[in-house]
C-alpha cells in the first residue's frame, strides 16, 4: 500500500522514525512532515505564507519531503503536488503524549488523519502517552502495522479515521484494545507570567490534564487503565441535538 | 454583561471594530485579540513559545488587550488572567469570509467559541460572507447586538456555542435566519509552486470553495441563499455511529 507518514513533532522525531521502519516493511511509506515541530497546531494551515518544501536526504534513511508547514498542510500538499501517485492512507504519528479528550482538538497530529478523510483518504492518528523524549516507540509501531493490515476494521465506514492512543508500558502489561469515546477531560490551565529585559511582561501556558469526566468507555481512562485507546473521528462539528432543539424556533431579524 | 471580544483577522480588523461598537451600547465589552492576523490557525494553542501581550492604547477606540498568539491562546488568557471579573460570553468575529462546510475546521474564529465552551462559557462566532475589506459589517454587528439579548437561544443547551454567518447582502435583502447543519463543502486545493532567487521551490496554497453536498438545510447552501445562518457546534469529536458499529470487534494485540 502506498503510506503517506507525517506528524507533528517534526520529520526527525524518533516517533515518525519507528512507524517508518514498522511500516516499510511491506508498504511504500513517503514521508511528508513538518521541518520543525508543530505540537498544538491544530487544524492550521498555512495561507498567508508560502510553504517551503524540501527533499529528505538519503542519509536521513526517510524518502520523502520536510515541509515548513503544518500536518494538515503535508497531507495537502503530499497528495496535490508531491506524491506522484497518490497515498492509499495516511498515517500521522508516533505523536510523543496521548490526544485524548480535549487534547485532540489542539492536535496537530490527529489534524492529520482528519485532513485525509476530508480530502477523500482513510487516515490513522497515533500517539503514546508519555512525555518522556526517550520512550521507546517499538510496540506502538508494531501495532500500528498489524492494525494497517486489518483496515477498515469490522463496523468502520472507511473515511471514518482512527485515533490511536498506546500506553507506554512493555508489551506484557498492555491490557488489549478499546474502542472508546472521547472523554471530556480538559486542561487546566495556568498561565505563568514573565518579564523580558525590558520589564514588558509575557506568558507562557502551562497546564495539566484534569481527572476525566464520563466513565471507563472514555479514551482517557481507558489509556489510564493500559489499554490501547482506538477512537473513529468525525470532522462535521454540527451538535445534532441542539440543532434538532432550536430548529423550530424562528428568530426574527433586527429593527 | 461582561462580554470578551476576540477574532482572528488581528485587533486592528474592522470586523472586531464593529462589533465592539454594537455590543458596547449595552455591554462592557472587553477586547483580547490576536495582534495580527491569525486567520486559518484552527485550533492551534501556543506552548513552544511565549505570548506576549500589550493593553491597547486609549486611541484606539477599544479596550483591552493585544496578544501576540491564536484565537484559543486569547480567550485562555482573558479569562484566566488578564480580566479582572470573568467574562460572561466571548464573542469571536466578524470574521472577513464565511466559517461554512469544513472552513469551520480550520477557523480561529470559531475555534475562540469552541474555547468558550471548553472552559465553561457561552460561545458566539460571527462571519461575513465576502472577502472584500471594504465590506460594511454594520448589519451583521446589530444583528449579533441583537443576538445577544436573547441567548440563550429556546432549544440551545447554554455550553453549546453557535457559528453564525451572514450574507454580505443589503439588509433589506437578507430573508431571515436559518438554523442548519455544517455542510460537507470543502476546498478544492491548488498549490501554485514558485522558484527564490536561489532556485528553491516553495507553494502558495490557493483553494476555492466546491459546491455543496447537501441540501438547503446545510449553512453553505443557506448562506448562498440569503439567510443568516445559525450552526450550533459540539467539541467532542467521536464518531458516534462509528463507535457503535465497532464497539464489538475485538482487536488483538499483535504477536
Amino acid at each position: 500500500m502506498r503510506i503517506l507518514l507525517t506528524n507533528d513533532d517534526g520529520v526527525y522525531a524518533p516517533g515518525l522514525a519507528a512507524l517508518y521502519q514498522s511500516l516499510s516493511a511491506r508498504h511504500q511509506v513517503t514521508v511528508v512532515a513538518p521541518e520543525s515541530e508543530q505540537s498544538a497546531v491544530g487544524h492550521a494551515i498555512t495561507l498567508a505564507d508560502p510553504i517551503r518544501v524540501r527533499p529528505l536526504r538519503p542519509r536521513s534513511g526517510l524518502t520523502g519531503w520536510a515541509v515548513r508547514g503544518t500536518p494538515a498542510d503535508c497531507v495537502k500538499l503530499g497528495l496535490n503536488e508531491l506524491m506522484p501517485r497518490p497515498p492509499e492512507l495516511v498515517v500521522s504519528g508516533i505523536n510523543l503524549g496521548a490526544n485524548v479528550g480535549v487534547n485532540v482538538l489542539y492536535s496537530g497530529t490527529v489534524s492529520a488523519a482528519t485532513e485525509a478523510a476530508i480530502l477523500g483518504l482513510p487516515g490513522l492518528a497515533v500517539s503514546l502517552d508519555t512525555h518522556q523524549p526517550q520512550a521507546d516507540f517499538s510496540f506502538a509501531a508494531r501495532f500500528i502495522a498489524h492494525l494497517v493490515e486489518r483496515l477498515p476494521l469490522p463496523g468502520q465506514p472507511p473515511l471514518v479515521p482512527l485515533n490511536v492512543n498506546v500506553p507506554a508500558l512493555p508489551p506484557d502489561q498492555i491490557r488489549g484494545v478499546r474502542f472508546c469515546r472521547q472523554s471530556r477531560a480538559r486542561l487546566v490551565e495556568e498561565f505563568i507570567p514573565r518579564q523580558d529585559p525590558r520589564g514588558n511582561t509575557y506568558y507562557w501556558l502551562g497546564g495539566e490534564t484534569l481527572g476525566s469526566e464520563g466513565g471507563p468507555e472514555t479514551d482517557f481512562v481507558a489509556l489510564a487503565q493500559g489499554y490501547i485507546t482506538i477512537t473513529p473521528i468525525r470532522h462535521d462539528l454540527t451538535h445534532e441535538a441542539a440543532l434538532s432543539a432550536m430548529k423550530s424556533f424562528t428568530l426574527e431579524l433586527p429593527e
